[in-house]
């Protein structure tokens, strides 16, 4: 315990401790629907964000102030895993996630490279045998070094195709050997700089071949992970191809890797693509690809990936009354994606940050429940769609009826009375919802 | 030839007239690699754009003077057809495309509105006895009157989906009277104004129920124009199910439909879902489901559909080359779904932007058949991905590779050497063959 | 009081009635910081939103039941002032505010249309006189009618600046009939469709020469209402003139006319410029040129303004907080320039929509006055900018210091420490004092 | 020369060599308008984007492949300056631009970093002797550095200010010491984060008093470039002070600094700003504060800065046409402030994308020049607002009416007929001119 001295486990309502760091709203153990919160909202913490970042931007080295800085290459992993563990148990957290190269060093070839991750692999192993903290999914970073400059998967190269294989191979292992409940691919590099240089069918193609491949190369080694596509519209690359859920969901059919893969829906993702958060929430859960989720925010003026720590709680209600309505995330979870900013470089902000961010849904955890045990909004659409369960409209449902019949029913009509959408109305409920859930009302 | 009197036909090089209105670049007769340009580029007029618009904008009434605005209901409709007969001549267009409500006014009931369509139809008919110019498409407006106002073959109300059904039944039956060769769906309503009213699941699947009875009853009738989906993401609703090619394909999977249906891809729509023209086109292309297009361009610091005339060159240029490798655009064309500026209120201003437009494409065919004819970008291309045609490379285009032997060839890699992808210069040449086509030079 | 019958005064807390519509948080009557609520909102409204917009939109005509529509021209419009004075009364609003051509028809000629404004004119005053309902601001709709397609104040045309003028100074003598205590310059025309064809520097000079000619016209008649400028990007120009608050700014201060104008700050507006709202009123505030606010919002994934009531509590906090902070708006108020969405078209959603707003505002005004009280930001600027408060900083701020004096301090430092910008914290503060306030807790 | 071995000095036109890179367009000894092409386009290289970049993105680590990158800290910051003056005559350049700590490393003291400057400083002004190649601007950085985080000259900590002025004067004295023509402010840092935290007033007032501290210092040692603020809206920021031309204007009008200031207006900027490259010029120029220019272009489908080499040839012309209206850019210049992309990570990139950009600008020029001599828009803006030449359009810009003499001459109207505004055809005639420039075709 020797990175975050000054800070004690995080307190919350009930939890008996002195120190300042607390959850205004978060409970692990407070009983939701007949689950804990913990068990609820899954919350994991993102290794690359909270241990690797150094808070650089593209106009400023990094300003990060990290107590492991002291250290390199190997023992700077190692310090890193120390620290995390730390963190883990601190926050009080059930999962994190990484990249491999998050947890260890690339070295000169990949063969070193497999050495620095098995051996840092071994550590982590050791660790989680003593923490509750497991590992809700891993991935490989195929986006950073140079070689993955014109693509990964969808390279130009065959070589770096070949690269990337072996990498998420390995990256398969990995997930294995520490139970991990997930496996993403985030597609950095897989989309184009420029159409004009680029044969994005036969990068398509690749694309598809390759997640074939580690469909089976999972299956070989009995890795039972959920598989999970990553949606992201652009950045780095100018277009990328899993641009949002639907491009994903028409690629998996396409492919016939819909039975497969389902998605990690990133909240700044979705924005980036024209989408909110609870679109691509809506889109997947109504599709059955919902898996998991990137729990940040954007910041709506501006056009990259801000990667904010999660405070809005209309987006946190919002999004959690898709997953509640999912029936949970399943394996699947909520992931901080998120990093603090560039002018909160101190360790403690880190603290500041997952604290603001699970409070944030906790409080969308229980707004989103109440509302959905008031029946609000599900009340609201049962009503406006009532029409489709009699007469012509449940024709319509069934499947019974045609264009024949529709116009004869249509000639009928004497004008067609239909009520509000209320938009405004259902607004002002939720904003009541939102106050009243903390101030204890009925 | 009552409505254009001071206008005579369009003078294009080649041809005799003392007339000031002149193509500069488009001529119908040229031939490009064994086909006109009029047959190639299938220019078609927006009856709707052209005839009906009066220029309106949210903040301002119309301001479009046109002669035949001094009639009334169906006098003004029978008007309007004359008039776009003669526009047609003078611009010497091959196609037009229509609304049912472009055509003929809505009457009191459905019956009525049918009868005033049978009545224009007819009219229409007559004078397509007379000309060259034909239907590219028409389709039916499921989105302006108020009983649209919570969707039409999505609505809410299924009644509305029942009067949406009848409408496009009959605009079937016009489409296969005038012997249009695609009939298009742009479902302006189909999507939501806010997720919290909305049972996206029971829309979406009642779109695809529309649209298996719109097949059908096409089937039925033997109207075999190709379908085609007009993708836009949002505008008028804050979110349209369409919302570009990719997602709109999804849709047609799930659904089984997309060997039903092509898309209707418009420039504004494309960059509004943020997509580049030419991707859209691209990714359509590549998925077999490249149909038609709208030839029109957005603003890029402008949010909404502005559907201009299009005018810049490097958009016509990449998209007749995408065109061009898709074997032309078959049944489908380039219809000018674009308006004249407020501003451009006179009724000569029309031809002038019919002409800038055709003359803007004319450009980019002859351009992008320049491009292809010296294999510029085909040869870029080529030398990029030339190591998928060998060793490693071959074994993963063929599938006869896996995850143990790419590991295998990753291990045995020393570095891995790359070409640069050359952006600068690719576009340094392209501006050269855009300048140098029309230079003469070779 | 025949146009709202279902509907009667609005309930708040501590009022008695039946009425199911009510207001949550918004009390008139309640004392915040010694003033009263309706003092400190000063909430106004929108006459063209609530009495006279149809909820058209470009791809649909109007969808709204206003009772009121049985009624032509002039009927309509007095059937429109009875219908806003009972709706003012019933919603308990304090002010209102209109266009000129919201209020009365434009007949045949200006001459006719001053008649009709004088008519309803009187009319309104009439009601006034028993009604507790001002006049918050009124001005000239100078941006709706064809003469204005390319400008008014900034026409290519004299005419049409002459036209403008006319009605101007029609404008500025109704809000001295009515005793308007601001009057407003929405510059809706004033900007280009393109640079193209503009002579940008003629037209701000002439802008600048019509507002120095409506300056002296209102000394001249002893009208001494507050002149207001209302910044807005684009829409329905390419370009305006007054798009944000600092390049209005810019223009006052080289028109030499910054102390005759304040601006009149939208929500919307603000997004659409790039800007937060808070952002232009702080940007106002500290330049002393914050006049009134068209409380609205926009929706951050739509382009255009889409003039939605505020619900959005974050925004209403913020700005209340800007607002107390600027000792209050003075003579401005906040103005509902807002209209409920197109799906909303029954007249009691007319009462929602109102009630959401006033609600929202109530909520930030209580949250924003706590964290005053509390100093919650007030204390973290206090700290962070403390080293101005002695030595260096002392120097810097009172302008006793030069480069030199300042490059020998520099290099005599060891290294700068520095605290933590600390936003995640400061987000979970605001996040906690927004449901505390309504939690009664301390 | 030992950096480039393999690329000769690029050819043009006219100019004898077997070197296969080759300008098409540019020639720097060609006339136009009386001074040759060098001395109106004023080309620069930034050493930033051609000598220091990496070519790393926010997702990715730098790709770039440079000669000078086996050594390390001044033997880097020398080869680099060798680099460059082989570079400059290759390229036959007449102007670079330049950072201090792009040129030289900062040490471990501000003293250090000083003498390593001086050390460079004085082997750049060697090299400028026998160099044609002169300095265009130069600036520090004061934005890269951790001490930057929140801020410069408008940071919360009295010690950075006194940083960055030490910092400042140092440029000032280096610029004095090279010749340079001009001195540029971008404000990386100076702006906000969040404004929860920022006392605006303070860092505005401070900045001004900061830029009132730098011209006293340059005029001092007798330093007479041009001082010129670069705009950009936002990034690496949430938001910048000085976000456009129009609020940097607002802005020097307001501390009184407009006589010493005039603006550096990169494309970029503007576009992310939300206005056209031509609209920032534009402004610029009728505010005569149009001081130098860094040319690049943004993607319009990206919301960061991408800082592409300039291609779009419409861009290019329509910039050229305001500087040539502006008579020329004077002490300023076309400034590369471009990068290639990380794909184009070879060393003849960086030729290839200054060919592109300089050949774009040629073009443009040509075409500009030609659009001018021919009065094209020239005539269209003449006609266009002939009615304020004579009647009461003359008597409104000669100041000589008011409301009342306006009024009359309104009222006495019937009607105002405008001209259209001919967007489409004036679009169509700049497709043609830049077509027929390059035809010979008069």
């Amino acid at each position: 315990m020797a990175y975050f001295n000054n800070i004690d486990k995080i307190k919350y309502e009930g939890s008996e401790s002195t120190n300042p760091y607390a959850f205004k709203f978060y409970n692990p153990e407070e009983t939701i629907n007949g689950q804990t919160m913990e068990e609820y909202l899954r919350f994991g913490v993102a290794y690359w964000h909270t241990f690797t970042e150094d808070l650089s931007d593209p106009f400023g080295v990094g300003t990060a102030q990290r107590t492991w800085d002291r250290y390199e290459g190997m023992d700077l992993a190692k310090a890193r895993v120390e620290a995390a563990f730390e963190f883990f148990e601190k926050l009080n957290v059930p999962y994190f996630c990484f990249h491999d190269v998050d947890i260890a060093p690339e070295g000169n070839s990949l063969r070193e490279s497999n050495e620095n991750l098995d051996t840092i692999v071994r550590m982590i192993k050791d660790y989680m045998k003593d923490s509750k903290t497991k590992l809700l999914w891993n991935t490989v970073n195929n986006f950073t070094h140079p070689r993955f400059v014109h693509g990964a998967a969808s390279s130009s190269e065959a070589d770096v195709f070949a690269y990337a294989a072996a990498k998420v191979k390995k990256g398969l292992e990995v997930g294995k050997e520490l139970g991990s409940e997930n496996y993403v691919f985030w597609g950095g590099r897989e989309g184009y700089e420029t159409l004009l240089n680029t044969d994005m069918k036969l990068e398509l193609d690749n694309l598809g071949r390759f997640y074939h491949m580690a469909v089976n190369y999972a299956k070989e080694i009995g890795f039972d992970a959920q598989f999970l596509i990553e949606p992201k519209p652009k950045e780095p690359t100018t277009h990328q191809y899993d641009f949002d859920v639907a491009s994903g969901y028409a690629f998996l059919q396409k492919y016939d890797l819909q039975d497969h893969f389902k998605f990690n829906i990133e909240a700044n993702h979705a924005t980036l693509a024209g989408h909110t958060f609870e679109h691509e929430l809506h889109y997947a859960r109504i599709n059955n690809v919902l898996g998991s989720v990137d729990a940040n925010q954007g910041h709506p003026l501006l056009g990259w990936d801000t990667d904010e720590f999660p405070t809005d709680l209309y987006s946190t209600t919002l999004a959690m009354y898709e997953i509640i309505k999912n029936g949970g995330l399943g394996r699947g979870g909520l992931n901080f994606d998120a990093k603090v900013r560039r002018g909160s470089f101190k360790p403690e902000d880190l603290f500041h940050a997952h604290i603001a961010g699970m409070d944030s849904f906790a409080v969308g955890l229980k707004v989103a429940q109440r509302l959905l045990e008031d029946g609000v909004l599900e009340n609201i659409v049962e009503d406006r769609y009532s029409s489709y369960k009699e007469g012509i409209g449940k024709d319509i449902v069934n499947g019974t009826t045609n264009f024949h019949k529709l116009e004869q029913h249509a000639l009928g009509l004497e004008g067609i009375s239909q009520p509000s959408g209320r938009l405004e109305n259902i607004k002002a409920i939720i904003n009541q919802y939102l106050l009243k859930t903390f101030a204890g009302e009925k």
